[in-house]
């Protein structure tokens, strides 16, 4: 494949790691990245380290959080911070405008904006559609219904030229790739259990979006209510729980997916897990089961299982570029519109 | 996607159930079926039942001895036997090029041929780039060398406008898809470890292609020595080592095709498993793990395991089938060539 271009929208913890783990690979070239107020743009590609080194006080407040403007931690250079502290960088009033405004030389861009509102990302992507971008976006979404919004565009995406890949990140991304791979035992699949194990000694402080963004899954939470409390409420809560969130019947967009992708029914599929945000262990290893009927008339259950070791960091970063890579090949091939990360896999 | 329509060359094993598993499948139709004697051909769909019932006697003889000449257990009718012996089929003396006659209205093609001489698959692609055949080849082979030889063919089959996938059954297929999909939390993998466990109580009178296949991979033998034995000698074989083969650095496809799909160097990956020819459970569980470094440093290992009653026959027949159809949506989209199953998963 040739060389991919990128832009990264949102420079929190996904944006900035996306940024790193590029680096590790030639054929991927991040070319704009750009925070609430400020935007780099460099089509040779960006010099990642001096971006990274100019906005790290980012990481404290996460993908959404920058953007939303959160101010906690954002590195100050003169009147700029953030992104606009780079060298490399203008500040800007409209970072996605000017990202948009370069993209006729941008293979993909990746959303890595995860705590706005539901419809925010479908309404990103219908400002790229207007503007005729053709190429990929990609967000690390896990709310089911926003799939439906993207949907409801879908064909404005395809005029446009779009290959959008929603939840690309390790769920739903990651895990409903692994579900589909496995299925391929079956002709009729069961049960998919989803069951995560994520450890962030770092804590609410370093991972604000995430951490907002899982407790929209808990019991009496949604999307709005856990982003309208404040920091202190979300600090009382964790307290309230001595740090370990477990959650189960996660309204995540991994059963809507499945379904897209022709593996089983969304209410076949179960999502639950537990976040430990004191300590870097995994409270528990992130398991995927899938258990089906074979042609042959056996039930039997696969399994894929992520090695404790492995960072929720690596396993939403290494899945959301390459799905990104595997969108850029639809895109080029005139594949466009909406696509969950199941639906990229081979199926049987 | 739209339908799909394929043709199976062999109707031993593989190509029977393959038949037999699509019609899970309302997308894929089943349009055309050979072996030497016969072959049958309805554009609007085969009637599997009919052409399975017809041909029974042919899974005794697996893929390869069917086409080979094997007449054991083949159903005579008349002067008829095996494809020859359905209502569906004529007699030919030429399967092969009675299917590619046909193949302007076939999407693709499953070539389940497993024992034959290193160069014959290869050749077979040769003879459909030949007639411009436009579409999808798979096939099920394990060896590593001919990648190699499909690669030397690479321009012709492009020019033609084929798809071609190899090694996309159980192994290498299934499994380094799963190696690749475990890849991704890695930016550099170290190892990736493949061990699998088949229990075949049938032993090789109902497995002779597939048998045939592994003993080729023992030490001290080859695919010409394999091929040159007697059945006696193989049930000899098999009695001294009591029904249990057990192999270790095989020679198998699945280094080259995840060097091909850029997961790790051939010399990383470790192939070996366990045949039990007298129990249908499973001597071993099948496992693929794949150890790697992350972006952040540490060191961990995915595993993906296949539920000890996943037969051989449904880990070979629905990834068969879900990587020919993704191969479809590649040659749809314009891209034609030499794939291995890997290069066909989202890859970062």
């Amino acid at each position: 494949m040739d060389d991919t271009t990128f832009a990264v929208l949102g420079t929190g913890g996904i944006g900035r790691r996306a940024l790193e783990v590029s680096a590790d690979k030639p054929d991927l070239t991040p070319v704009a990245a750009c925070d609430r107020h400020g935007v780099a743009v460099d089509h040779d590609g960006l010099d990642v380290d001096e971006l990274l080194a100019a906005t790290e006080g980012n990481i404290a407040s996460d993908g959404g959080a920058t953007v939303e403007g959160g101010s906690t931690g954002i590195k100050q250079a003169g009147a700029d911070k953030g992104v606009a502290a780079s060298v490399q960088a203008d500040p800007t009033e409209s970072p996605i405008d000017d990202v948009i405004a370069e993209s006729d030389a941008i293979d993909a861009v990746l959303v890595a904006l995860p705590n706005l509102e539901h419809d925010f990302i479908p309404r990103v992507a219908e400002r790229f559609a207007e503007a005729d971008f053709e190429g990929v976006l990609v967000d690390v979404l896990k709310r089911s219904r926003v799939i439906g919004m993207l949907d409801d565009r879908e064909e404005t995406l395809e005029d446009a030229g779009i290959t959008f890949v929603c939840g690309a990140g390790a769920t739903p991304g990651f895990l409903t790739g692994a579900a589909a791979l496995a299925a391929q035992s079956f002709v009729e699949v069961h049960e998919v259990d989803i069951w995560w194990g994520v450890g962030l000694k770092s804590g609410y402080e370093d991972n604000r979006g995430t951490v907002r963004e899982d407790i929209a899954h808990l019991d009496g939470y949604d999307i709005e209510t856990a982003r309208a409390m404040t920091d202190e409420e979300i600090e009382e809560l964790v307290d309230e729980h001595d740090g370990v969130l477990e959650f189960h019947d996660m309204e995540h967009a991994d059963d809507v997916l499945l379904e897209r992708a022709g593996i089983c029914d969304a209410e076949d599929v179960t999502v639950g897990g537990v976040l430990d945000l004191r300590n870097d262990e995994k409270p528990t290893t992130t398991t995927v089961t899938v258990t089906g009927e074979t042609f042959d008339g056996e039930v039997a259950t696969n399994t894929f299982e992520l090695g404790d070791d492995t960072s929720m960091e690596a396993n939403v970063n290494g899945p959301a570029l390459g799905y990104l890579k595997a969108a850029v090949r639809h895109n080029r091939a005139g594949d466009y519109g909406v696509f969950g990360p199941a639906e990229l896999m081979p199926g049987f």
